[in-house]
C-alpha cells in the first residue's frame, strides 16, 4: 500500500493533471491525499471553490488538505517548502504528484519547485501536465482507460471553472488522455515527467516497510539511514 | 508475473546494463529472457564467450537466446527488427530492456533502434546505460541494493572481458550503481531511460491479462484490439 | 502561391501526418505535391495500396508522385537524396513536409534524413508527427479546425490500413488533432517541428519571386546567388 | 493585418532582439506596438533613455508604451502579468515578441515569463535573442535582408548604450543577423524560439477575423469561445 | 596563472561540488577564492559552521569570503548580483565555478542565476553538481585522481554536515567522482556544465594579460574594450 | 605539447569547422594532423581537390592524411572506425576535432559517429559546426581573434568550393566567428560541442606523459591501465 500525495496550486489542478491516476491508486488500495495550496480565489466565477474541491476530492476517494496560501502569489520559498514537508511527513507520502516545472502559470512553477525541494529525499516525484504547461516530455504513463469517466466526473464538480475558465475544456481533457494513451500504446493514459521514480518490481503489498531492510540480503553494503525531512531545504 | 526481455548487442552488455535489475525481476517471480544479438567475436581474448554468457545468464536466473548476428556489423534493418519481434512474440514479453539510443558503439545504437521498432506496440521499453553510452537522462530507477553483489558475480563470468577490455571496470560498475543510487535517493540503483513506461498501480499478479479487459469497467469507450506484431515494422 | 511538397515513406503517412494542412494549403491556392517513397508493400492487407493512395491524394487536391523504393529498406543514402532533390527541383518546392527525425520506424527516420539533405538550401522544412514518432517538440502549428473532417476522409481511402494496422486509429487521429489544438490555443491543429522555417510577414501572393530581389531595397548587402540543388548532398 | 506587440525589459532590448522584424511588419502593413517595461535607469550613461527609445520606436514605425516598472527589479508576478495583459487587450495583439526565457539578466527572464502568462491564450508568442540570452534554439526566422540597415539605424538612436554598454556591439549585431541568415538559408535573419506559433497559410488580409468562424465550414465540431484575458493568470 | 572564484550558497557546497578541482588549481599555481553566500544556519547541527568552512578553505589552499546572506532566502536579485560582481572585480577572477542552474534547492538555483548575471562578461563560467542538482549534462571534466583524497579531507572539516545531513554521504561523493571519471575516460573526475568556457591552447603563464592584445597580430579587426563590470546587470 | 587530430569528411570541412583553432594549436607548439576521409569528388567544379586540400593543410601548419573513402557514401561502420583508430594510434592523438553529430549531410553524420567510436577511450573529443550542421549547443570556445584572417586564407585555397558551392560563403564564415565570439565574450571564436573534454589546469608542457602517473600522488587508488585502441569498437 502506497501513501500518495497529489499537490496542486489551485482547486481543479489535481483533477485536471492526475485525477484518473488518483482513482486508479484508490482502486489499488492506496491512501490518497490531495493538497491544494491556494483557494483559487482569482479564478472566474463566484462559486464556493472550497465546496467544489471538497466534492471533487470526495469523488476521487482522497483526503483533502488546504495550504492556505494566496492565489497568484505562490513562491517556492522556505515557508512553502516547509508547508509541503509537513504534509509529506504527516501522510508518510512515498509518491508525490505535482505540476510540471515548465509552466506559464507562476503558481504552477512555484508549486513544482517547492515540491521538489520538500521531496528532495523521496524516490518518487512525478510531474503532471496542466493546460498551461509548456515543454513536457513524459516518460511514464498510467493506464486510465477504466478511470477517464471518473476523472471527468471529478472535474465536473468544479462547475465554476468548467463553465467559465477558458483553460478548462472537458473535450480537450478527454482528447488529451486519448492522445497520451496512443503514445503509451494503451487506451487512455495520464502522462508523467519524473524528477525521479524508483519503480517496484515486487508487488507493493509484499514489501515489509519503506526502510531498506534489503540490507539484510546484502549485508556488507551499509545503507545510510535517512533523517526525517525536517532540516535544511 | 511479468515476462521480461533484456537485449544486448554482445555478451556482457546485459549484465553491465541491467544485470542487477534482472536479478530483482527473478526474485519477484518474473520470467526473464536474455537475448544476445552477436557472439562478441571482435572483443579481446580467446575465451569462449558463449560459455561465459551461458554461465552469466544462469547466475541471473534467466533463459538465454542468441541472435546469431555478427559483432560490429549490426544494423537496425528489417531483418534485425523481425528477429527481435520473433523473440518478443515467443516470450510474450511485456517489458523490454535494451541499450540506450545514444551510444558511441554502432552495434549498441543498432540494437536500441531495432528494439524500439520491434517493440513499437509495447508499453514498456526501457534503455540501460553502457560504458560507451553518450547522453543519458534516466528518469526511472530500480533499487538494486540487494542485488549489486549478484551483478558483480554475473559480470565475473565474463572473465575474458573483465580482464582484457578497457571498457569493463568492476570498480566503475559498482561506483556507477552507487552514484545512481544517490540520485534515486536509495543505496544502489540501475538507471533507465524509458521510450515509454506504463507503470502498474495494482500488483501485477492481480491483473487478469495483458489485454484491456478494463473496457468492462468503462464500457462506453471501445479499446481497439491490437493485432500481433507480425506486420510492417 | 506556394509550392508545397509533402513526403512520406509509405502510403497513408502524409495523410496521417499533415493531411489537414495540405487541405488548408489547397484551399489557400497553393500547389500541393505528395511524394510517397515506397509502395508500402510490407503493410497489412492485400488491397491495392497504389489505388488507395491515388484516391487519398485526389481527395487532398494534391498531385501524387511515387519514389519507387522498397518498403522497410529505405536508407538516407545519396540515391534517396538525389531522388528527393529531383522532385524538389521539378516542383519548385519552397516548403517541404516530412516525417519527424526521431521515429521508431527505420523508413521514417530515413525519409526525414534524406529530405533534410535534399532540402539543405530550402528555408522551410517542417516535420510532422507519425504514430511511431518518438521525441517530438512542435513549435509551429496549422489551424485545421476546418479541415479535420477532410483529413479523416482522406485517411479512410487507405481502407486496408484503417482496418488492419494497429498503428492507424481514427479516433486517436482526431484526439491528437484536438490535443495539439488545445496546445496551440485553437480548435484542432496539426503540429510541426521545423528544421527551419522562414515565415512570411507579407501575403505570399504579393511577393514577386522566391529569389532575394529584396537586395534592391538594401543594395549594399550582396545576397549570394544559390546554385540549383544538383551537386554535393 | 496583424496587431503586433513587442515587449522588452529595457530601452534598446526590442531593437536588439527584433527591430528588423518590426520594420518588416510595418512594411507589410501590420500595426506595431513596443512595450518597454522599465526606464533602463540602471544602464550606463546619463542620457535621457526615454527620448532615445521614443526616437527608436518612431524609426521602426511603432507606437510606444511604457510599463513604468523599475530597472533590475522585474519579477513575473501577478502585477506584471496584469500590466502586459492590459496592453495585449488594448492593442488586440495577436502576435507577441518577447525576450527568450533562458537569459542571464533577471529582468529578461521576468519579462519572458510574465509575457508567457499574459499571452497564455494567444496562438503566437515568439522569443527573441538578446546578447545575454543563454540556451537558444530558434526554429522560426524572419528574412530581414531588406531591413538590417534600418535595424542598425534604430539601434543608433540608443546612443548612450551603443557608446557605453559592453553588451551592445553593432558589429556583433550585424554578424549575428548574417549568422542566422546563413542558418535560415537566406541573407540576414532574425531568429525566434516560439512558445507556440500558429502560422497562417492564407494571406492574413483575407482572413475575416481572428475568431474561429471556420466552424461554419466544419459545423459539427464546436469551437469553444474564449473569454477575454481578464481573469486568473 | 589564473584567478579562480568558486561560489557556494552554503558552507560545504564548494567542497562537495569542486573541492578537488580547487586543489588542482592550487597545485597548478592558480589563486583560488571561495565565496560562501550564506552562513548555512538552517543546516543540521549546532557546530560553528564558520569555523568548519574556514578549516575546509584552508585545506584547499583557498582564500575565503562570506556573502553575509541568510540561508534558505537567497534570491538572484540585483543586490546578490552586485555582491558577486564586487568579488569578481576584487579578485580579478577569470574563471568562476558555481552551482548548476537546475537544482531542487532554491538557494542553489539563486546562486547559479546570480553568478551568471554577475559573470555575464566573463568567458569562463562553469557549473558543478550538488547532491540536489537535477538535470545535469557535463561536457567538461577535471582529472582529480590525485586530489580525491584531499577533497574528502576538506569535506571532513564540515563534520556537522557529514554526520547529520542526509544529503552529504562521503561514500557517494567518492563513487560520484569515480563514475564521472569513467565517463571522462580517466580515474576520478569532477564534472562541469559550462555556461561558456573559452579554453586556452597556450599555457596560461605565457599569456601576457587577460585583455585581447592578440589584436596586434590581426590588426585589422578591432576588439572592443570591455568596460568594468560595474553597470547594468 | 598536444597531438591534435582534426577529421573532416571532405576537403574544406576542417578549414570551415576549426581552421582557426588549428592555427592556434600550431602557434602554441602542438602537432596538428588533418585527416580527410574522402576526396570530395561529388562537390562542384573540376579543380583538383587534392591539391587544394594540400595547400590548405600547409597553410594551417598541419600534416595531411587521406582516408581514401568515397564522397557521399561514408558510413560509420567497423572499417571506417578502424581507419580512424589507426590514425589516432599513429599520431598518438590526445585531442580529436570532428563534425557535429546532428548534420543534414550523411557523410558528416557518419564521420562524427565513426570518430566517437574510434575515440571512445580518449578524454578529448570536440565537435565543430559545419554550414549543414543542425542542432548545435557549443559549450567550449577557442579565441581565434588572431587567427581568423589565417582561416579565411586557408579556406581560399579551396577555390573551387568558395566559388561554386552554395554552402561555402566566406562572409558567413567571418560573421559566424564573430557571432560565436560575442557569445564567448571575446572577439572571434570557433565553437565546439564536446562529447567530453578533460581540461588541463597545469600547462600542458609541464605534464610528464599522458598516462596517469598521478597515481603516485594518490597511491591507494589504482588506475586501470588502458589497452591500446585495437580491439572491439
Amino acid at each position: 500500500m502506497r501513501n500518495v500525495l497529489a499537490i496542486g496550486a489551485h482547486p481543479d489542478d489535481v483533477e485536471l493533471g492526475c485525477g484518473a491516476t488518483l482513482l486508479a491508486h484508490a482502486a489499488a488500495g492506496d491512501t490518497v491525499t490531495v493538497l491544494v495550496l491556494t483557494g483559487g480565489e482569482a479564478g472566474p466565477g463566484t462559486a464556493n471553490r472550497f465546496d467544489e474541491q471538497r466534492a471533487a476530492a470526495h469523488s476521487l476517494g482522497a483526503s483533502l488538505r488546504w495550504g492556505g496560501l494566496t492565489d497568484c502569489t505562490l513562491t517556492p520559498d522556505a515557508a512553502t517548502v516547509r508547508l509541503i514537508e509537513g504534509v509529506i511527513e504527516e501522510t508518510q507520502a512515498d509518491l508525490v504528484y505535482v505540476h510540471a516545472a515548465d509552466d506559464s502559470h507562476q503558481d504552477h512553477r512555484a508549486a513544482a519547485a517547492a515540491a521538489r525541494s520538500a521531496g528532495r529525499r523521496l524516490s518518487r516525484v512525478l510531474h503532471y501536465q496542466s493546460p498551461s504547461t509548456l515543454t513536457f516530455h513524459p516518460t511514464v504513463f498510467v493506464d486510465v482507460t477504466a478511470f477517464i469517466t471518473g476523472k471527468l466526473a471529478a472535474l465536473k464538480e468544479h462547475a465554476s471553472q468548467v463553465e467559465l475558465s477558458a483553460m478548462v475544456e472537458p473535450d480537450a481533457v478527454e482528447a488529451t488522455a486519448r492522445y497520451w494513451g496512443s503514445q503509451a500504446r494503451i487506451g487512455y493514459a495520464e502522462p508523467f515527467e519524473p524528477t525521479r521514480m524508483v519503480f517496484d518490481l515486487a508487488p507493493i503489498s509484499s514489501m515489509p516497510t519503506r526502510t531498506r531492510t534489503t540490507a539484510a540480503v546484502d549485508g556488507e553494503r551499509r545503507a545510510r539511514p535517512r533523517t526525517p525531512a525536517t532540516v535544511r531545504v
